[in-house]
């Protein structure tokens, strides 16, 4: 069986990665790091799991963390992992890396938005793991950049209709709203119980760090340029992100046609839901699941399409397409682990 | 003292009402009115008041709404005001009425989102009341049509811009979200605790009744058809309204530019704030008052504005904007009864 | 394949039966009924189970059921139960009904709280399916008595205690704290969005027909009349319930000997979680789980104990008890369909 | 017009103070000091204010404040005002202290739960500011220890029937749940969105600091040792405080006596509501008031009463209260800048 560990497993994305994988039928979590608590028992810091993950943080090493695992997810904030992922590769583990480390393949993008990379020749071979779209190149992978979660809800939806030329480039505009999960489990102001309830906002408009991300992957899709507004929003629940994308059609197409180009290119793809009949994806209707549902309506007075896309932040949006593309690298089904019926509430 | 009453004061926006009018210093409320709670004690519904307004719920009947109050709101579902307002104007009564009765300019408007109008001929006669754009009609009129919560969240940043020619009407795009007391007081799945908790969707997307209502004051002010995408979303908590918009610019001009626009037309105008440095709209700083608080960024990689406003919902969006009409019609200061300091949080 | 039935399958216990049932590897979920939906796809009622669980919801007829299951689970107002269930029994299924007409012993207990009941010989045989207390008869029931949510989150810290005779039976007193979803899902003024939220109160103090039930059962376990006082509260947060309970100390002992009686109570049991070291219960940690669990605290100023649990009123309160009792029934292990690793949050 | 300032005026109980005596028409809020936002403008901390509050926070000194204001509100943690306070009195200004310093008669009492007291003359000299219990002292003070929001919730509803012998002072027992803002605004795990948001849990069970505070003052009231289980719990809400409290009837008496007792104690109090006719108190209905609300049901099979009150921790349970003592010391009508219609939800 397959051994595997977790590189910051006590934030909010690596206690989601033990969930899942603690749970996965194919492999055998067997070591889980964290510097703020080395030695301490993973129970007592997420105690929702006490009795049923037995494991015990440790201190990151290199030797250790080698011993132990084949593949190694890391859950740490960006920059931390460019410095630790090459001795890892070199030792030969296959890594899934959730920062925005190994996302990029314009190096130059990266370095303009977070710093300067230290880890360049690895950035070439890695491949940005959004499972739906890169599925052969992840298969051979040795190296996966996740994507952000803003990214994943944001691409999901638009791809399809890019590689179709269904839309005017520049007219996209992507809306999205964010469960206050994703500001991680370091208590800040912004995430204070007090000024998160009851509390709705935007925040780094058109200059959040997943911009280029996004747009990175929509030209080479689109195969030209293409620039995106993006505005995030805060929320005040736990988990979700609903995104609602904007855009001109390029062509003189009606409903159909799109309902026909999303769904034919996600056909059998497991964790894409298409939404029925005028129906909408709603976030409580992902909660706790890998899905992205996805839904759509055409303005028509304005020649203008509207896509909507539901995820669960935390799962598809970080630890559950991480453990997608694991599945994906071992050659397993890519749902082994991810799969349980949704909660109804 | 003028002597004021509300129709259909125990819905949230009737509520409301009572809650602004029971402190105005300058009007005294001597009569509500509800169908459902006909001889009940108001604090009796909404217990927070009693002990503080004694008013007893009557039922509605035009000679004792008329004998006992000069100034009328009513707060009910379209459709039933346009059938008792005529009477009470023959009467010599002011009316403000919060539904979409009274809104429209053009009838057929109305009529094709609503159902056949049967007062037209007070159609003419009535002010849309957009306190800060229409103040000096609304000063002289006798009947106002209270704007819906959502025109007043995108009109109030948009109508300066707008005027001014800075933005191409071709690319407006309202991404609206609401707290669920726009949803009202009677009980529904969509309002439901369970339902709405942790959970964001879009609803009536590019088909709300209100999308006609905004593109009428649109077109008015920006002396030119005006079409907008609006796309409305419930949100988990009680009060705010948060709404992003998103146009071209027509002119190349800098976020100065944009800054004095909005802030001259609105030099002295005491309910609106605009954002100083960067600083966005959030509902949790508008939550129980009057104020409408606007931002924005400009995206010059994309040569696009975002427009942020806030609003409280049942304030701004409804009962405090209707007091603010009555203290224009009444030549008083119109900040009275709807000033006090904002809470913290 | 054991194949089971849910009559009333769209409230919200009837839809976590959906859920568990679906997921269970031992059991086929055949056939699930409702007046409301008949003939409408379950996915459409649960959004989050489309592509997932593709049963249609029918009709109930006696007939149909009995055709498709074995095993049928009763999740429907109280006495609509009663009517039906004596004809599934008496076809040789075995049923287990979430409501309370198959909870008592003592039938004059039943109708003073709720009505005349019409299937007094059936109450004699069935069995009340709290788990870790009754698993024995449990195992041999053709008819379970689901417990309610409240006697559950009371009884189970309760028992071990009151059957070791270390509590005065005269000063127990239980503060439960219950999240909406147990007001279920048909819409209503307590359980609107803005009337629960931010909201918290108690209701039904010293009168809920959860007392008496509990009373039955904490007579019998400690072998002399037990009345307490029973005061629920609702809390704005959709799963899970914790009770605080208060007992004076009936013996001169120490916390080390509450920890004994307890632990060594439950040892072995798979769904009861005694907190270590001064650590407490908390809903989060129990939310979606079919877990109990347990902690405490001696006041010995004043010789007197604070029992606290938390369960998720969904699950351990309603359909994974239920499920466990069917896995008892069926000899198979209780923990079936009913684990998988717990959410972190 | 009496100069007022705030000490620490950032912290929740701080804010509330500033929004309370901006609007006060009595007295002018002339300083408010902070050591983390020197020099910022208030509104730039509490944007909800902005344009209303236009006071700039000052760095504490004893010089400047007593220049500035009569009266001082001290709104920091513990032991911080015992070692400032003495030197504002020696000045000739009222003070008014939120924090435990002031509060305990006996000084043993507080070295045993807090620290050594380095004021303990003062200690004799200061009111404990209970405004409905000790109204005549306040009127008289130079120094009022302000209660806590827990003391506050659970003296009022108990004082009357305690002073008139009605109940058993062996048997009393209170559940107290606070909203998160009684956590304040330092960020922390326990008042982090995504830990408190859908979770409900106890803490310091039978070990709070208010225990003593709530005691102390039973016991002078009742005129015999009052010892008291006290356990509080945390609510995902913003503000309010619900307390039920248990005790045994000391007298054959009825819910009539109950009613009269408490009804004629508070006969004429402006800020105590009696709920009428089994109607009971929720956190809602005093959400940003200076109300306590008390209800009450007898469980006479128990022969046990049930104490219902609802405050707003932040109001009635800090800075309101803070602002009626001042109202008192200073001979205005201690409804004065405290009154404004409540919001209906």
């Amino acid at each position: 069986m397959t051994r595997v560990g977790v590189v910051g497993a006590t934030g909010y994305a690596g206690a989601e990665l033990v969930r899942i994988l603690s749970g996965h039928p194919d492999v055998e979590l067997t070591i889980i790091t964290s510097r703020q608590y080395a030695e301490v028992e993973f129970g007592r810091i997420y105690p929702s799991m006490k009795g049923v993950v037995s494991l015990v943080c440790e201190k990151f090493s290199v030797e250790n963390i080698c011993d132990k695992a084949d593949v190694i997810f890391m859950a740490l904030p960006h920059k931390i992992p460019m410095e630790l992922v090459p001795e890892l590769i070199k030792r030969g583990k296959k890594v899934i890396d959730l920062s925005a480390d190994f996302r990029f393949k314009d190096v130059s993008l990266y370095e303009s938005f977070y710093q300067a990379h230290t880890a360049k020749d690895l950035l070439k071979k890695a491949v940005y793991g959004l499972c739906e779209i890169y599925f052969d190149r992840i298969r051979d992978a040795l190296l996966i950049g996740n994507p952000g979660c803003y990214p994943t809800s944001v691409l999901l939806p638009l791809v399809p209709l890019l590689k179709s030329n269904l839309l005017d480039v520049n007219t996209i505009i992507a809306d999205s709203k964010s469960g206050v999960s994703g500001a991680g489990r370091s208590p800040s102001l912004v995430a204070h119980f007090c000024e998160a309830n009851e509390s709705l906002k935007a925040y780094k408009v058109a200059a959040h760090r997943h911009n280029p991300e996004m747009e990175e992957v929509l030209s080479l899709e689109a195969g030209e340029p293409v620039k995106i507004t993006f505005v995030p929003h805060l929320i005040p629940m736990t988990r979700g992100m609903l995104t609602t994308i904007y855009a001109n059609l390029a062509q003189n197409i009606g409903p159909e046609d799109i309902q026909n180009c999303i769904a034919s290119f996600y056909s059998g793809r497991p964790f894409i839901r298409i939404c029925p009949d005028n129906t909408l994806p709603d976030t409580l209707h992902v909660r706790g699941t890998n899905y992205c549902d996805i839904g759509f309506k055409l303005d028509e007075r304005n020649n203008r399409l509207i896509l909507i896309s539901a995820i669960d932040n935390l799962v598809k949006g970080a630890a559950g397409q991480a453990v997608q593309n694991m599945n994906i690298m071992l050659g397993l089904d890519e749902t082994k682990g991810l799969v349980s019926v949704p909660f109804p509430l």
